[in-house]
């Protein structure tokens, strides 16, 4: 059934995903009622318990192992944090803006917004071998602006997109993406902080803390969850790229020799984990990085992406990170991040296997996975079809009539199960109604009391995927969750 | 035995407080090797357990209600946001620069840092009867202040307590306490946004998006856990006032006219649930704000205090915010904020009864409640006793002697509660030594695998705060736990 998507048009899709995510109180826009803030959304009543399903189980399978210790380090730190990173000086995108209009751009997007013709003019007038590399005169023209002499003489060239005006764009300027603020009252360079962009260094600066409270030995990890930020120009694909979004890392700290193997593990461990969670196999793949693309601090690198309908795209990164982390916050702290080896007495800077998730975009790829279109009984149906540990819901009780002493019953049942499980009560419309808005929300399990429940005390269970009915006796229902949901 | 403590000197707890948190990973200064971030701290492997304990009990309790849904609103928000709310204009605090050395002082903590000799003069030459108010010579100064015409004079006769000059200071000037950044590439004022001093405006301005989705009727609320941020000039007393903190919120919608009986009916629920979690009931109190003082929204409001080392401090506040925050965001946004009344055919503005917590508050409320000293046949003893369900550790296992197969069955042991419980495995050490560091990290439970356990399979678990030891069987165990969590 899942072809009755397939054929839908990709955008279509997404489109259907972000009004069911509004309609049903998964996500909304940020800030909706003033015009919205772009890059920013907020998780409604259902989507508060996905996400917090989603880093629930992230959580366990990262602590609950004795190797591996929790953090929750704050979103703003010290300004030296980000110069040792190298984020001061290399998280940036190059920008340019135009003189008379004062717009700015995006080098690496600009080809995107000038005319074709302007485009092959310019191209043509600087070099005409330039229109004879690869790809589509977009592509050259981006490849073009790459080369820093080149692209000088290139935007001489060229409309501004916003006023028309020719050759009046700057040379391409350096723009940080990480968010400024000061502390304290006066705005001097001394008080500049960051909103930090990844949640991984708040690990790296308290790997001694952790090591010495806890009693670790190595190999062993520092899990985190929380927020991290990034000044976007371009914001895109709903969850996908946004300014404020959701990290779940965890820094594994090995002995230098032992990190390809731990690399390794920790790879199949994390694809293991979305398939885990009901991901669909298929739709999750490895995309490794080629040597020449890896990034300064990295070793070996990988991404675990997820089919959307847009694409391919990561959502989570694995990074043999070597000893840089720690070489570069020794170097300007000042402070020896030495580990000293019981066993071997050696003394040496561990290296670092990263596995960064991200939970806004695990979100989105679970939710996307999870979402089916089918045909039931000459109707269709649309069917979130969680697994049931991320299920927002996990039980709806309904009356099949309010009449006979059915919701007194139904109710009941509702208030015992409610202290150990998240679950809804439901009385109104046909019950076939009450089943789709449940298999909408994503609820694996649908309770009815009807005329049988007055004479045996059991209750029919419907199951979400299957949409199969079984009868259990009322008393055994938390028993039968909790064996579901193990 | 709690009067070891009592007698105590205040401040010599806070600091043990301090050194146990970081000795055992609770709490690390932020940013630490970097000469740490005033106002902001970092949660360790202990500390981020107990928080998200608090957080999850927060969390059921509020949302595992008929009545309440959750939400997690962004941190950024449209900064037409803060204006409907009054935080540009009013969340401000007064400072004065010195001329001279630039130096910036909050004028309400002025008094403070100048010199008896210095207040005394001023205060004479300005108005001698000034002396004459109720109070120390400090508390006359700043109420002094109070008073614009005076402040200037008084300001024109003290010397800057940072370069000694006299008769340099500016005119008290408004600061805004919210973090100010940008987005996008541009830094105009179009582009300002806040980092949000509370979460409670990402409850408002949601309020008509939870409503239509969760098709919820009146009373109802909208819970929300996340970080907020403060500029604030002065933080102190550890987690108690910092830059960077984290509430829990619950924002219930009445209908007006019957705001008085939810109000009073929160305001015990919330007392409740401090002390359903183990807070010692005397150190809990009401502080209800007398009506000269409330804030401009609030018909009545309330501070839920503890009484710290320092003295007695908010960790909630309770608030009868009337119609106030949504006639304000119709007002700005013109999106209508009416609730239609199915039952009576009314249109009208819900009142709103605000529940605010800090759960970093929560957090240092609930460890410095759970300390205690204590003399155990001589030898003096830390321990934290928390109540079950906060503690960061449910459970440790250990072997007697390592030898006899005793670790394998502790291993065991351990791995089978694992997938269900935070535990903790240690074989170092003597078995008191190792009963003493489980106290200090207030773990409830030791489960000791001895020469018994090999005939019966029965373990000893010892119960934290009596010291008592019982005989449980091994398969038992999860069973046992369970109950004590319940």
């Amino acid at each position: 059934m899942r072809c009755a998507i397939a054929k839908n048009n990709q955008n279509e899709i997404v489109e259907k995903i972000v009004s069911l995510a509004k309609r049903r109180g998964f996500v909304f826009q940020s800030s909706e009622i003033y015009g919205g803030l772009n890059g920013c959304w907020d998780y409604g009543p259902l989507g508060v318990e996905l996400l917090n399903n989603i880093k629930c189980e992230w959580w366990k399978s990262m602590t609950y192992r004795e190797d591996v210790e929790g953090l929750d380090a704050s979103i703003l730190m010290h300004q030296k944090v980000w110069v040792a990173s190298g984020h001061v000086e290399n998280f940036t995108d190059p920008m340019v803006d135009c003189k008379q209009c004062k717009s700015r751009f995006r080098l690496d997007t600009l080809s995107e917004l000038v005319s074709d013709k302007n485009k092959e003019k310019a191209l043509r007038e600087v070099n005409p071998s330039l229109l004879e590399n690869e790809g589509s005169l977009e592509d050259k023209f981006t490849a073009a602006l790459e080369d820093a002499g080149t692209a000088v003489k290139l935007l001489g060239l060229i409309n501004c997109p916003q006023c028309g005006s020719k050759g009046t764009f700057t040379s391409p300027r350096k723009f940080n993406l990480m968010f400024k603020t000061f502390v304290g009252p006066v705005e001097s360079e001394d008080n500049v902080v960051y909103l930090r962009p990844e949640t991984a260094q708040g690990i790296y600066v308290n790997f001694l803390n952790v090591l010495n409270s806890s009693r670790q030995k190595l190999p062993f990890g520092i899990a985190q969850i929380g927020k991290a930020f990034r000044n976007e120009i371009n914001t895109k694909n709903f969850l996908f790229r946004t300014r404020e979004f959701e990290q779940m890392e965890m820094q594994y700290f090995v002995k230098p020799g032992t990190d390809k193997k731990n690399y390794d593990e920790w790879k199949e461990r994390r694809i293991g984990w979305f398939k885990s969670l009901g991901m669909t196999p298929d739709k999750l793949r490895f995309h490794d990085h080629p040597a020449e693309k890896l990034a300064h601090y990295a070793k070996e690198a990988t991404d675990i992406e997820y089919q959307f309908p847009f694409g391919w795209g990561e959502i989570e990164g694995i990074h043999n990170r070597t000893d840089f982390d720690l070489t570069r916050h020794q170097q300007f702290s000042g402070k020896s991040q030495l580990y000293f080896d019981d066993e071997t007495k050696e003394k040496y800077i561990p290296f670092i296997i990263e596995t960064s998730a991200g939970a806004s975009r695990s979100f989105m790829a679970f939710f996307i996975d999870a979402y089916y279109e089918e045909e039931v009984r000459g109707e269709m149906r649309s069917v979130l079809k969680f697994h049931p540990k991320l299920a927002p819901i996990k039980a709806a009780i309904f009356p099949l009539v309010n009449k006979d002493g059915m919701p007194e019953i139904a109710q009941k049942i509702e208030e015992d199960l409610r202290p150990f499980l998240k679950v809804f009560y439901d009385d109104k419309g046909a019950i076939g109604r009450r089943y789709r808005r449940m298999d909408e929300a994503g609820t694996p399990f649908c309770v009815t009391v009807d005329t049988q429940t007055l004479q045996d005390q059991t209750v029919t269970v419907r199951d979400r995927d299957s949409m199969e009915q079984v009868r259990v006796s009322s008393s055994e229902l938390l028993n039968f969750f909790r064996d579901k949901l193990k």
